[in-house]
């Protein structure tokens, strides 16, 4: 943990500079808004540690694997979210000398991130030759109009003798830190400007993504406006205007920017609209764009706030990670998902991991109209033809699907047999996202819009992954890879044996529904997919019954694999702290050997099945496995604080959510510099609203079965539920449910039925 | 299968030109005398798809790995087997045009290697232009004076107007085609020639190993010699002379290449001793140089025919495998080992796997006096001590080691998690070498000089590799890779348990031998490695007597690993051949799943522990895995003939005799263009000798109950057995033993001493 930010409710504060967390701070302060994203890169030349990112939504590049022996099956690439034109920079040279924070220690250096309002702002003096300057840069991407963004850049040169000279530039000579073979992903069709305007018309190799940015440059001397002189770089790549302003003068640049996708307009006018974007934003204003951008986010917070009484560190928390799920993803296009990253770092490439369907999918349907968690659902639906192929790949047939491990467009971009091959549950997260969809919405009507087309595709799949044991005269899974990576290739992993068996009596369910709700587009749908009830579903009945599920014998454990109680049974108070985390400290064999879980494995079953199993279970459960755990992925804490509050164990559930919440802004893991834990934040939306709140929706009413950590003062959430907006209060006094719009709603407090008017 | 080639009892032939087989020729008509060795190359310029492939034994280079992600305790790099100067090319143009096989199709095109004498010839005619030639090319590398080749190179100008010229050419310009990263491999330090002479000193990058090449090239003119004139190549890396014949004449080109190693030679006398070197060898001349050779490889025979009567596909075989062995490895250098492909190509880099333990030995032992075979031991000897800072890297303390998967110098240089971290039987195979190199020599004394400190290592590794198993009440090995690699990350692989167990046994045997022989060397040796008999000696009892094995309950059946039975017990006869070889056809997860075996696993138990269990054991393990068995690698048939041999399966052994025997010469698997399965060709004379021979030794007395398989009239073989050669002979009549040289000698056949005088 290193706390270097300041604690404030609304905002994230950097005082001081600190170039050694200058790459966390850019991952940190990062702006986005669900289309594109930018790191918070100093908007002058800086020569110090640095990675500069921009981030456009669904563009991606299909970088050849790197892998050292080759096994059947493998994917020929790995998709790579791009490092985009970088629309931010803005050279400062005085009296030729270039303004380089590396250079030239800065003073008063503050960096400000207003999560309320959705600003940065940063500003610091520095003295450069014997020019001394007054500088700061505001910015933010549009929630309002998504196409485009702002900058703010004032210089004051307080003092000395002679001229400096801005250049606000456009610039598309970028490349990927994490390039496997060190290519160029962009081509530069086009770039050029005049006097107000300069743009770019990029595109990536091979995907021929296109993107284009228009720009629009203004300055202000000392508040009157100016001529811009521009000219174009020679190397073709970039764009720039420069402006010069005198010692004892003031200068104030607005650049506005409009970035606009290939994929969202016509080839031949995606320039010309974005240069018409650009110019309609420059007419509106500044503080015209920026009071629609701040209504945006009131909006947001209006559904989504969260509100925690007495510990403003995990105030703050809280809404640094409400903030930047809504910087990533905002559901108004469903080729769009949540990348682990989001829009702040190159790690992990592919935008889609099971994380979307386990662990975000909660936070958008709380905090939104059912609409945009749906999007995530549609995402699926669109690749279910490529998780066909997937499969086919594998050996599976007749419309059997595996959904990807890591994906941009539905094909499977990962490489390790272990997870691409075997670390199947990701699949049945698939099938589990829509049930959760419509046990929250009850949208049930899903099912006849692609639902069953889903989820009858991954039911094919286990039908076809068992075998039949003799041994145990029961189906098996062999050879798969649970949740806890920190085990390979094991047999019968308890969660997907039992998720697998669950996705086919949830395909059972949903054919039923289809059958009595949707007749004819069932009939189309089963003629496309060539389904046959009598032949197929006798099957899977004979599978979800006859499933084989490892147990502790004499206990009402149940084993995470069979074999797991062969290894040494260690318990994690007995890892030296020099040993942790172990993953950066044991050999990958040794790791697999031990009986140390990365994150809840046979306790996710537990978050997900929970009305399956009485109490006493879960507490068995959980006494068994949480003290085998290391939780070495940042999506591990989380279902620990839901199923810590439900068995009341308030200490574990705190010092969980503690390792959740501030992961990032505290830099737990000394990994914020590769970008931010994105899909563990909506991890922490869910320890607080199903973790302390208790919240479930039990036949399609809302429950809630408070607790109130003894370090808080009190707690209040947000809640959308069915056209309904709920603000759910928790403190000394109880839990009181505000129905604040809305028709008229029951729920159950603490046990109790309460009607809401 | 393909039989492009003609049979012969002693040479190996292509008649006929077959471009699209070059690569393969260039493997199976390479020549070597095991210090280094060089592909069938042609020596004019080929512009067909072919490999250039020149190996000196002990050269390396550490090339970085390729790996997608990294796992905690691999190794930095994989040692590439190099690509090193061309000495062979001699370039020929008529009237300026290239001479070029690719370009003007030859006629009565001939390629033979000589197996008896080790020469390899091929001749053709081609007409260049309007020239008309005739070419035959000779070669050999000395088995007599290892640091020598030979090249004779002529061409008749049948017919035509003009000139010819020939080039002959010692060319640093090479590269490898396996390079991860296309770098270059070697740097030229220094090329230069005159009108007799050229020469070339070479270096590794990274590793500096030095090499020198000294040519001399002579020419006879229609039986006259005569000057050449030299001259360097501009690029630095090459050295060549010319000559020129005119139409209606003949050229005859001898060239003389010495080639030293820099581990061999002080550094500043390596480049001229090479010099004296290739100038005694030229003074000599050809013919004696020759005549050495041939006696070298006469002595070779003597020791190492064998002959079969009857099936002559079958003694050009046998005689091709004994061959190569002989070229790849002659036991006059510790530093060397028998890589997987030899001289013969580049794939498989590093040169040493547990091949050379489990399936190498016994050829050297049983053809060339104990010496050669003690090389290998001591090879791994020399690197105890990487061994053990390898298994350091792994967690492992207090010196136990675990040798490499694959290796140049004692490092581990592969990186796949379940091969590297987990097929530690070859770490096994190390003790198992010794014990068998023991009980054919009767050197026990090897024990003191080496022996007992790698099985000290080894049987520290087991002993802390195993983990007490509560539920089990047994110790156990999990995270295991058995022999089969076709299964990977198993618990209980019963082979591995066994091995290790036994590894034990014989520590504790071995230690017991130091005691009683060699108390004083002991004493200095467990002070060296810290060892302590009372600290240590309980614990490994206790494992060797508590070690778990997995059974079939109800039958004989050990079980290849835990939850075998769990599989689909499908047999290799459904497999469709469409899907054969299934690692061509099925996704490595499907494989995985599959019943299906690689290569002996269980049944490499029974070939290393044969003594130990009863023949009906034998037998219903053998009728348990070989119908799993897919035989996908080359290793597999061997020992499935010593075990089917021994069971009376006659049918069964003969086909897995022919499947080993001729796997490169009719290129079953299509993959002889890569180089040649060097050390299964030690498991083919394995099947004869231990197969049909039923040789064993027992007690120090030789044992021979042989089969005459019905297809054969006889067949013999010959033995190099503790300073005795024995001759045996098994055909219709029976067998006979007789003692060639030596003192008399015990024997016992089909059960019957005998005396032999």
């Amino acid at each position: 943990m290193l706390r270097y930010l300041d604690v404030d409710p609304w905002k994230v504060v950097e005082s001081g500079f600190h170039p050694e967390r200058q790459r966390s701070s850019e991952s940190i302060f990062s702006v986005g808004n669900g289309r594109f994203g930018q790191r918070a890169n100093h908007e002058e030349h800086y020569s110090g540690d640095h990675l500069r990112g921009s981030y456009v939504g669904g563009v991606y590049y299909p970088d050849k694997t790197k892998v050292g022996w080759w096994k059947n099956g493998y994917p020929e690439y790995f998709a790579k979210v791009l490092n985009a034109p970088d629309w931010t920079s803005i050279r400062v040279q005085a009296n030729g000398e270039e303004l380089d924070l590396a250079q030239q220690t800065p003073r008063h250096f503050r960096r400000e991130l207003d999560m309320l309002r959705g600003v940065l702002t940063r500003s610091f003096e520095a003295t450069v030759g014997e020019l001394h300057l007054s500088v700061k840069a505001q910015r933010f991407v549009s929630m309002a109009d998504v196409e485009t963004a702002h900058l703010r850049y004032s210089v004051d040169v307080l003092s000395g003798e002679g001229s400096v000279t801005l250049e606000s530039i456009l610039d598309g000579d970028v490349t990927n830190e994490d390039a496997n073979w060190e290519e160029r992903f962009w081509q530069t069709l086009e770039a050029g400007g005049d006097d107000v305007g300069g743009h770019l018309l990029v595109a990536t190799r091979k995907t021929d993504f296109r993107v284009a940015h228009a720009m629009r440059s203004a300055a202000w001397f000392d508040g009157r406006s100016s001529e811009s002189k521009s000219r174009s770089l020679s190397d073709g790549h970039a764009v720039l205007h420069e402006f010069t302003v005198e010692a004892g003068s003031r200068i104030v640049v607005d650049k506005t920017v409009a970035l606009l996708r290939g994929m969202d307009h016509p080839a031949d006018e995606l320039l010309q609209r974005a240069q018409e974007k650009a110019g309609t934003a420059v007419d509106r204003g500044w503080n015209a764009a920026l009071q629609d951008h701040m209504m945006a986010w009131e909006r947001i917070w209006e559904r989504a706030d969260i509100t925690i009484d007495g510990d403003e560190a995990a105030q703050q928390a809280i809404r640094f990670n409400i903030f930047h799920l809504n910087q990533t993803f905002t559901g108004d296009d469903p080729r769009l998902n949540i990348g682990p990253k989001g829009f702040t770092g190159e790690k992990y490439g592919g935008a889609s991991y099971w994380d979307t369907e386990a662990y975000c999918l909660p936070f958008y349907l709380g905090t939104h109209p059912s609409g945009v968690a749906k999007q995530l659902l549609v995402y699926r639906r669109q690749h279910l033809e490529r998780a066909i192929e997937n499969a086919q790949k594998l050996g599976f047939e007749a419309g059997a699907a595996l959904y990807p491990m890591v994906t941009m467009n539905g094909e499977e971009c990962h490489n390790e047999w272990e997870i691409t091959f075997e670390e199947i549950h990701r699949n049945g997260a698939m099938v589990y996202a829509i049930h959760n969809y419509i046990r929250y919405t009850g949208d049930e009507e899903y099912l006849a819009a692609g639902g069953w087309e889903v989820i009858l595709g991954v039911a094919r799949f286990w039908a076809q992954r068992v075998n039949w044991s003799e041994a145990k005269q029961a189906w098996v899974l062999l050879g798969v890879t649970g949740p806890n990576e920190y085990e390979n290739n094991v047999n019968n992993n308890w969660y997907t044996n039992r998720l697998a068996a669950w996705c086919l009596r949830r395909a059972c369910a949903a054919l039923d529904w289809m059958k009595a709700h949707a007749p004819e587009e069932l009939v189309h749908q089963n003629e496309r997919w060539t389904f046959s009830e009598p032949d197929e579903r006798p099957h899977w009945e004979a599978v979800m019954e006859g499933m084989y599920y490892p147990k502790l014998e004499g206990t009402r454990v149940f084993l995470q694999q069979d074999g797991f109680m062969d290894k040494e049974q260690t318990l994690v108070a007995s890892l030296p702290q020099d040993q942790r985390p172990i993953n950066q400290h044991w050999s990958w064999d040794r790791i697999l050997r031990s009986v140390y879980i990365k994150q809840a494995d046979t306790l996710q079953g537990f978050y997900f099945f929970e009305d399956e199993f009485d109490l006493e279970t879960h507490r068995e459960n959980f006494e068994f496995y949480e003290p085998r755990t290391v939780h070495e992925s940042s999506l591990s804490p989380c279902v620990h604080v839901v199923l810590a509050a439900k068995l009341g164990l308030e200490e574990k559930a705190v010092e969980m959510y503690l390792r959740t919440a501030r992961l990032d802004l505290d830099d737990y893991n000394n990994e914020a510099y590769q970008g931010l834990h994105i899909t563990s934040m909506a991890g922490t939306w869910m320890s607080v609203v199903e973790g302390f709140g208790g919240f479930r929706v039990r036949d399609g009413v809302p429950h809630f079965t408070p607790m109130l950590p003894s370090a808080w003062k009190g707690y209040s959430f947000q809640l959308h539920f069915r056209g309904r907006q709920l603000q759910v209060v928790v403190d000394a006094e109880g839990t009181q449910v505000h129905l604040q719009s809305g028709e008229p709603l029951q729920v159950v407090i603490d046990g109790e039925a309460a009607h809401l008017t």
